[in-house]
């Protein structure tokens, strides 16, 4: 219950992607050879307690699915190296080579309307930041939101929070390019921790919201940072949502008054969203204009070149690379 | 934000009370001489934003009124000893006493239908485990329930989980005699954390709600309760309410993973309801004989004798113990 993912190696790492089914395995009929599918590490077995419930998006038949490094129905690896040695997957998925295999119940069959580059995006940052908004805290319209972390996911978040119609939308960063880039994504006001004086972010919040933030979301991965977005959420009704992976496995610790005064923590992955059920929705929503996907993207590398997108995430440069694989 | 109530001597404690109104001040006109009335320490003020809001009950007018020694409007005590000296208020109501006053947001005008000593049972213990399950958790027929800690307000989350019509109430508690006494508000099972053998208790509520309890409650004041609570909850939807004021001021602590699995806790005081407009309808629910108020009433004593319930609560033998004021 309370460990993190455990690492394997060596394994095949992505795990966003989009591509065509080559063949399927005995007894899959959900989807068949040509078929547009997104992999998503998300399982979602639809046979389960949780994925027969409306209220949960945890598999619990594949339930450590999401850490494993063999397939979860028989436990076999499916890659070898050039010398025959065994090669782990990676939460179910491994989309860093140009033919994988993945459990059925990790694959969402979509239209071809949609691109390819631009479907991948939907395999798991975007809905994690639109999902935690609209299904997980459900923003309300005219609310206010404080957004802490501005990858990806956090301004997937605000994304979520303006289709919403939240009527604040706060990011906080580090990198001061952010504003810009997240006013598409509906960002109305930016706070740059390193620049708040003699205030710290949580006061600042406080002044810009009268009191607080209605919606707090943490998408960094730092209980530190878990802290300070529930220190920054209005007393009576504040809703933090927790996004970020703990990168070191510290609990979160919070003053339990606050919480007595109707403060309220929420966790989730993937957005809360059902794969199966709530990527086509996304995806309409995309199609029908609504729905940024497009400001994501900030590089494109081949797969030969893999290296160049992980150089340009560790610069802060990048928010999505779309690495082309030929076939 | 972040202390606890403060405390002032010498002062007149006493929270759950119900009485007669004897006379009002200037402006006064929700209530008039004559009225039967319930104090409460929870302000609803109906004017502030937190009053006017349907998702809070955290009247941001009077919000550290509720720890306040004082009158909230003017800021005196209305309480003198026989030397003249000032004698503090406590919670804003100070009910151990032949007259008190309180501020009219702390005053709710209730039937004379129930009689007196199962009214005041209504000014604060039972409304805060009842609105915990009902209103907070929104505790759904046919689920799971683990409360841990059967007081009065544990034993009210019972009633509460019991009247949302709940199919398994569980009661963690160190005393063997609560279960029965807990039978009547709804307990279906009882653990006691010292007969667990090898196991915890956390092992023992998974093994009987298979795989974590959908709504758990931590009605005691232990950050350890509390992470308790929160780790004998199912992954997926589990819900942790906390009702208990840590009694040490320590923080909560909690694994951000198994936040992300789906998890939230959440917190309330005076079970999330607004006074003024749900203790009229628990009241309604006595009257009809579809809530237990009666059960809670374990002793009497003339108000000469108060010492003897504090003496009953210490040894905990007692859950309501009323205390009859002559008048």
């Amino acid at each position: 219950m309370s460990a993190g993912p455990a690492a394997f190696f060596p394994r095949i790492f992505g795990h966003e992607a989009a591509g065509v089914v080559e063949s399927v395995g005995e007894n899959v009929e959900e989807v068949k050879e040509g078929d547009f599918v997104l992999p998503v590490f998300n399982a979602d077995c639809g046979e389960c307690r949780d994925c027969k419930s409306t209220k949960s998006n945890n598999c619990s038949k594949f339930i450590t699915h999401r850490y494993r490094h063999v397939m979860p129905r028989d436990g076999t690896s499916r890659f070898r190296d050039k010398n025959g040695e065994l090669v782990h997957h990676f939460l179910g998925v491994s989309s860093f080579t140009e033919y994988t295999v993945v459990d059925v119940s990790c694959v969402v069959k979509i239209t071809r309307e949609i691109p390819v580059d631009r479907a991948c995006l939907l395999s798991c940052g975007v809905p994690t930041g639109v999902g935690a908004a609209s299904k997980v805290a459900k923003v309300e319209a005219g609310s206010t939101v404080a957004i802490f972390g501005l990858g990806t996911v956090g301004l997937a978040v605000a994304e979520g929070a303006r289709l919403c119609k939240a009527s604040k939308i706060i990011g906080v960063d580090l990198n001061p390019e952010k504003f810009e880039l997240g006013k598409i994504f509906g960002l109305t006001d930016f706070i740059n921790p390193a620049n708040c004086g003699d205030k710290t972010v949580i006061e600042v919040i406080k002044e810009m919201t009268d009191g607080g933030a209605d919606y707090c979301f943490e998408c960094i991965g730092l209980s530190s940072v878990m802290k300070d977005a529930f220190d920054s959420s209005r007393q009576g009704w504040g809703k933090t949502v927790i996004l970020g992976v703990e990168m070191h496995g510290s609990p979160i610790s919070l003053n339990s008054y606050d919480l007595l005064k109707g403060r309220s923590v929420l966790g989730s992955l993937f957005g809360g969203l059902r794969s199966k059920h709530d990527i086509p929705l996304l995806i309409d929503k995309y199609i029908n204009k609504e729905l940024h996907l497009d400001e994501f993207i900030t590089n494109e590398v081949r797969f030969q070149e893999i290296n160049k997108a992980f150089e340009l995430l560790e610069q802060g440069k990048s928010l999505r690379c779309i690495i082309w694989m030929d076939n």
